[in-house]
């Protein structure tokens, strides 16, 4: 397949956002792009900025959240890959000739209405992977939604 | 401290490299960078290119490797997050002054000569971040050591 660009971001899933902010925008001293809730998946988001990647504070919103499941099972920790790629739903097609499974046949809304869609770990050596299909309004406001 | 400058690159903690190189190589597409060992670690490591960043597989050498434990704890998945940073022995001293726990006081040499060192996940939200400063001469023999 078409090889994804880049990495787009580490998710990291955590009880919460408020306790792991300060390590991220003040200690290792990142730009908050912004914090903001995800329906789809039941979380709320914080994007710290890298270079030309993200670090992704992933904060569950209910008992039924994935992420909850995740943090019940093995505690904080990193998450998931987000890896950028064009044309998710070729790419989705692509890889699942190949043999590998997908969580998503076709892809779901996420933060910034980007196209998302998640790999079954059980395909890819336990690794949660996301491709992620940028739209071209991904614009941040920064420090929104924290003080 | 002044904010690293990028996500080098992720760590995936493997059983045997050569079972997941043909995700990497032929399903995802990515470039293998190179294969090799890292004595000060008791791993083999694989790179491969994904924008400015790389996807790093790690095999124990040894049932004393870090690596060895941590598949034998959590089994196969995300292990690391490697972090560029500049002149990384006043990082490590900034990141310990404001009451981060490293592994390493002062870097250790790491694959291709990098000078690295590991933050402790107690004190980063359980996320095992590694700190990279690149010297001169971070070149990669593309394909080398595998066929």
């Amino acid at each position: 397949m078409k090889a994804p660009e880049g990495i787009d971001h580490v998710g990291i899933a955590v009880y919460s956002i408020d306790k792991h902010y300060s390590f991220y925008k003040d200690i290792l001293g990142l730009r908050l792009l912004k914090i903001e809730s995800v329906p789809s998946q039941k979380v709320k988001v914080a994007f710290f900025q890298i270079g030309l990647s993200k670090i992704e504070l992933v904060e569950p919103q209910g008992l039924d959240s994935p992420v909850a499941t995740f943090l019940d099972e093995k505690g904080e920790g990193i998450h998931h890959i987000g890896l950028t790629v064009s044309t998710i739903d070729e790419r989705l097609k692509e890889i699942r000739e190949a043999g590998i499974k997908t969580i998503h046949d076709q892809y779901i809304k996420g933060s910034d209405n980007a196209k998302i869609a998640f790999l079954h770990p059980s395909s890819t050596g336990k690794v949660l992977y996301e491709f992620i299909e940028k739209t071209n309004n991904n614009n941040y406001d920064e420090e929104n939604g924290h003080d």
